[in-house]
């Protein structure tokens, strides 16, 4: 789906709305055009029409209302404005690059927006060199699709396809792709289908994109398995190409699949997968798709073959809500489950903490055992977006826990036998907090969200002042400090991070994923650091 | 859970309530007794007392209103009454009984009320050595579990472990089996675990047996997967272990499992194939599992070895579709996916009609293949209960078509690669109908099932006066007229079907179940029968 333009101007125009009995391409009053668009099989439209770059377009439905384009590539004037037709090529320079093997993954989380003074991908660009230093393989960006307003996390996007402006765009990206490939970098992006945003989604103007059958904690669950959800699969399916073909991205990293709601025969992971598969098969370029998933389901990571959907990876949470209520204490929320050695020795051991047993806060029995999967197929981590900044006040583990508990932490994640992943900052001991924010138009919306934060945080008892996710000055208190790397604890923080890293490419012992490699060997290491 | 009583009248009394604050064990006015229970691990609450066999009693839940038990075995007052204690002795007779391999399986479906004219068991017991001298090896007895009033198909079932007075009970159940067994036929047993029944349905008061996260077409979906799930799951897994350990029924006929919801790392089915493998194992007694399912996902079916869930079999209803839509030309509701003889022959060949092709009635690409299972693990059937009662006039094929027709029909079946199933009456082209029937007590209920046929019936476009589910009369209707057995055409289709059974289990041809056995042979097959 979406206009696909050739660099002469040709272009293929398609949208699916399978209910719809017509659709017509309009153009902005400042660029009028139309096109009415033919009906194909399978509930898509498509015309062919000469375009000029930069057109601005939305479409007609039913000869009544327009809206912007499902498939957008860019929203120059925002969620409710008109879609912009994008020049796609691109000088691409990094020929040589084939991909990392997922083994040699040292994930490192930034969110785009905070990551640098200029809030964008340049920000970004201009501290490859810094993350090469610091001996990091892959960068993980959060979302960076289209979301109302100019700061967002990235899980309230609308446009699945349109890189956000502010952001630095389509070209934005690539740019950033290419330069980490020239510095030896992979890029991992989130992407969320899961749900889309709750301002500036039009999607269900055109089509049963949603469906009523479940239910998910952020919005309507997306039609993955009831009537016409070919064409919403096919949507997603193409999104992943676009990232992992067009913008030769190295992997996703999957939102909370496990709100992907699909009691279908060939479960929409899978499809994904096989697509990827197919992917890196015609471009022998090596290709990583990491969930985040709340289930403990090997199925999910298992191969086609054995009848899994065929994932690479995925998150392992539990590892870190076992580090961290040891090291914090803390025994709210679901740290009910975790808070003894016990714990952190069985992730160590078997990553998954609950593998049938009881979990008291889920009040039932979870999980089922993925010892049969190599360690590689689990990324571990001491902190992420979420775990700090679903706290009230985003304060990291360097706000609570002394250096040397901070240095234990590392070394916990980095010498873990799973992939490890840093959240942007933790290298050196970063003193700013990561808070929610949010900056939308809708007021009612914005009352929504204080609302439910506070809600949230009933449940996890803190005290204290409730910081406005709606307020700039909370997301600019969230952009990296980078000048405090100067002072002597956050060098020899660095240089701590440095040094696990460098064990870890380095030693045998850190880079054997086999189960039977590992015994209750991290307790002691932990000792030995202390 | 339930009230487990020794010869001595020694019971133990278990009752599942997680959230409850007392539960107490009462009598009936005629049979006053009381009994505190103690609260357990996981939400049980259990005690000891000694009881008379008869024992009338309910529970009262946090002292104030009394319930009967959800594990009830006997409900002689109706769904809404005391529930009963049971002798659960029982003089076996069949121990040279090891059950029944899969592969020769040839069905016979039965509904106890409407089998005979004394309505119950015993009726169906009498005329077993008929059964044997037909030929079939099991006979599939839908759902016995008790319902509200005396007239049911069984799908309105409340107590899952009670079985209705009217057939018989618990031991008149028990006699059946055992002089089935005698006669060398196995017994499938019909059982619904995806919903209960919309009157004396106490279930919710004692405990989340019932989730808001999924729905179904029938009632409220069953909690498999949410909090608390366990002992809803331990429930059914007790209820499966009831009918195939107590009772020595010889497999199940899961109804709907597509309803049976969970997402879950480790799936009710699983857990349910796992623990009867495990009696199995323990009894040397063949036990087969039967899954009705509209999914076309070889999951359910496939080996736990093999990332499946383990059950042994299930129905092929495209087959039906395919058959049923050549022989009477039908194209309405879900016929509009078949019709063409290119249908029956892949449903002959590759059993799904739909392994990942567009349907047009669901409006979305459909299943997956399921080349790699032997047909053994497939039933199919030219009738069943649903295929026939839900039409508008429960009219049987032998209502529109020739002899000729229902001879192809018959063989279409019996010799099919996959497994036969009959549905009563069949065998001798019996000329009553199947309609759809209740005795519900409850005016607004009734007034809710003749509403959902009708609106049922809008859709499938038939025409002509609506029989009443509530009338006895229509019940009476439908009982099997055995005398027109003894008129000349149908003994000629008894005969009929002796032959073609005869044939299936002496030839070695139809007793192979290897996919490369088979090719367009069926239709040969057709053609020379006419």
């Amino acid at each position: 789906p979406g206009v696909y333009m050739q660099p002469d101007g040709q272009a293929t125009v398609t949208v699916w709305g399978p209910l719809l009995e017509s659709v017509e391409m309009v153009g902005s009053p400042e660029m009028p055009m139309q096109v009415p668009l033919q009906k194909k099989e399978y509930g898509y439209w498509q015309g062919q029409t000469v375009l000029p770059p930069g057109q601005r377009y939305k479409f007609r439905l039913n000869g009544k209302e327009a809206f912007p384009d499902p498939a957008s590539l860019s929203q120059p004037e925002g969620v409710h404005g008109y879609s912009e037709v994008l020049d796609r090529s691109f000088l691409w320079t990094d020929e040589g690059w084939t991909g990392i093997a997922q083994e040699e993954l040292i994930l490192y989380e930034l969110h785009t927006g905070t990551f640098s003074d200029t809030h964008d991908f340049e920000g970004v660009a201009e501290r490859l060199p810094y993350l090469k230093k610091l001996g990091i393989t892959a960068i993980e960006i959060m979302p960076v699709n289209h979301f109302p307003g100019s700061r967002n996390w990235g899980y309230d996007g609308v446009y699945t396809y349109a890189v956000h402006g502010a952001y630095g765009g389509l070209h934005g990206l690539k740019r950033l792709v290419n330069a980490a490939h020239n510095e030896g970098i992979a890029v991992i992006l989130d992407v969320v289908y899961n749900h889309l945003g709750p301002d500036g989604n039009y999607l269900a103007e055109y089509g049963p994109y949603f469906t009523s059958r479940y239910k998910t904690p952020w919005g309507k669950a997306l039609n993955f398995d009831d009537a016409w959800c070919d064409g919403v699969r096919n949507y997603f399916v193409q999104n992943v190409l676009l990232w992992l073909e067009e913008c030769r991205i190295d992997g996703l990293r999957l939102d909370a699949v496990h709100a992907m709601w699909d009691y279908s025969a060939h479960h929409i992971m899978q499809q994904i997968s096989e697509a990827v598969q197919a992917l890196e098969d015609a471009t022998g370029r090596k290709k990583i798709l990491i969930a985040e998933i709340d289930l403990n389901n090997p199925r999910y990571i298992s191969s086609v073959s054995a009848g899994g959907y065929g994932l690479q990876a995925q998150w392992a949470d539990e590892f870190h809500h076992a580090l961290h209520s040891i090291l914090t204490g803390e025994t709210n929320g679901y740290y009910e489950d975790f808070g003894q050695m016990y714990h952190l020795e069985k992730s160590f051991r078997d990553t998954y903490v609950y593998d049938g047993g009881y979990s008291a806060h889920r009040k039932r029995m979870f999980g089922a055992s993925a010892q049969h999967l190599p360690y590689s197929k689990f990324v571990v981590f001491s902190q992420n977006h979420d775990q700090v900044g679903n706290r009230l006040l985003g304060d990291r583990l360097s706000a609570t826990l002394s250096p040397a508990q901070l240095q234990l932490a590392a070394a916990a994640v980095l010498l873990s036998p799973h992939i490890p992943l840093l959240f942007m900052g933790e290298e050196y001991g970063e003193k700013n907090p990561f808070l929610f924010f949010v900056a939308h138009e809708k007021e009612d919306l914005v009352e929504v969200v204080r609302k439910s934060r506070r809600e949230e945080f009933a449940y996890f008892q803190f005290e204290g002042d409730f910081p406005d996710p709606q307020s700039e000055q909370v997301f600019l208190s969230c952009v990296l400090g980078h000048d405090c790397k100067k002072e002597p604890v956050a060098r020899q923080m660095f240089e701590w991070y440095q040094q696990l890293i460098s064990l870890r490419k380095t030693r045998p012992a850190f880079n054997n994923f086999e189960r039977t490699a590992v015994n209750v060997w991290p307790v002691d290491e932990v000792e030995r650091v202390l």
